[in-house]
């Protein structure tokens, strides 16, 4: 199952796409429940595989992240060998992260405006997961009945802001610096989860950075163990997993977003979420 | 006006609290609006000082954090110099700050349960501030215009795996690392806000920490300008403006916080904020 979150009359929605029609959750479900935080937060993602409804064609949407309201934006720094090589630094012996905020969260096609206050602002494509359900103190075995589904997240980084401080979070948290999407897609769209999910990233059609989770120190079920050990996790909350080599900061020259770059981050798994730069 | 959060049949509700009762604000306004986030969106707090209604008494109630589900909880480190000199840390060129999720958030009087993955748990008493209005890229002299009052917060610290990694925030996460109450206060009831407003903390009756924010590194109206300029701050954002010298991790011996301990943050001006530690 695909779904997404999209933009109506009645405020902002869940919908599930099929054949290019998103259908409206809680229409389908005959309920109240309106978001996919609430869906999850429900447990009613199963009754909503056999549900049927009327389709609007996707393009007739305003498309949300798929998750636009989570309680938590948790992101894993340095969580591929190749990516803290390039950035000189040793991988860590547990999982290092930090935070962003919804103001972060755009979606799929989205024109992000590069923060005025930043002169170095990177791409890093990553493979996201979302929690579906309650998870504390959960074994890296159980982790998979506790995770909803995947995505793509693009974690935009102001370097100079970054490093400006001794936490990473002030280049971390501009305005538009996580999109997400295009779709949540559940476990069963995604046969590869959780250790061989391809990303990659392309900038203006030049091929940037590519992997799998195959290639992530700290795997998927362990990334969920280890924060569910640090903090009860709660559906909805969006795990970033990552990014491999080939930030913009590592290359020589340095490449830094441009007013009129086009990102486009994709998984033979996940689909395709591309983003427009501009400076204002 | 002291607003709080409190649960009811209804769900979590906002409240104002007058001579020992809290009334509902929702009642009171005629309005279905039903938290203080909310009432802060719809921009509702100045019609509430005028709004009457039926009482509980105060002990009747549950209370909740004065904002219990906020976009952001932002808390800036090292923002006293005896602080960041106890720490051996250099005063930063700019403010500093990690993040909290919302299942850090307990109220007054609650118990915290230490975590079992540290045994090195700090208190950190706080002044906090709430966001009143959209703040983007604010100038200081106009921050004041967009807060919506003060609050206690105790910024628990898991010392142990705050330094474990590049990033603070493992090791501030935990569920109840962030007491914070027990009312919020809108401006006119602070009338040393935003520079002078006391802060303490005793740990079973105990002296720990003393401050007041003039005594802060980056005032309140330049961390809501800088902030506003990484980021758009929305109604609601709860901003905990760091903690002074004192800390248990800084003395010697060290002090960690242990089964039965009770902490207090109080404030001439905003009160009391009692916490309760326990170990499992």
């Amino acid at each position: 199952m695909r779904l997404v979150s999209y933009r109506s009359d009645r405020g902002d929605r869940a919908g599930v796409l099929r054949d290019g029609l998103v259908v409206d959750a809680g229409d389908a479900l005959g309920l109240e429940v309106a978001t996919v935080r609430g869906l999850l937060t429900d447990g009613l993602t199963e009754r909503l595989a056999g549900a049927d409804g009327d389709g609007v064609p996707l393009g007739e949407v305003e498309l949300l992240p798929p998750v636009p309201d989570p309680e938590k934006i948790v992101c894993i720094g340095l969580n591929y060998r190749d990516h803290a090589a390039e950035g000189r630094q040793e991988p860590p012996p547990v999982p290092t992260f930090f935070a962003k905020f919804r103001n972060a969260l755009v979606p799929d096609g989205a024109t992000v405006e590069l923060p005025a206050a930043s002169g170095k602002v990177d791409y890093e494509a990553e493979v996201a997961f979302v929690v579906g359900r309650t998870a504390k103190e959960v074994a890296a075995a159980d982790a998979l009945d506790h995770i909803a589904g995947y995505t793509l997240l693009n974690d935009l980084s102001a370097r100079d802001l970054q490093f400006q401080t001794p936490q990473w979070i002030p280049g971390k948290v501009f305005d538009g610096s996580a999109p997400c999407g295009p779709a949540l897609l559940t476990p069963d769209e995604v046969p590869t989860a959780p250790d061989g999910i391809g990303i990659a990233l392309d900038l203006n059609g030049e091929r940037m950075q590519e992997a799998t989770t195959a290639d992530l120190i700290f795997p998927i079920p362990e990334l969920l163990a280890h924060l569910s050990t640090l903090m009860t996790l709660a559906p909805g909350d969006i795990v970033s997993t990552g990014t491999p080599a080939g930030v913009g900061g590592a290359r020589e020259p340095r490449v830094w977003l441009q007013d009129g770059d086009e990102v486009v981050v994709s998984s033979p798994e996940l689909g395709e979420l591309t983003t427009s730069i501009s400076r204002a």
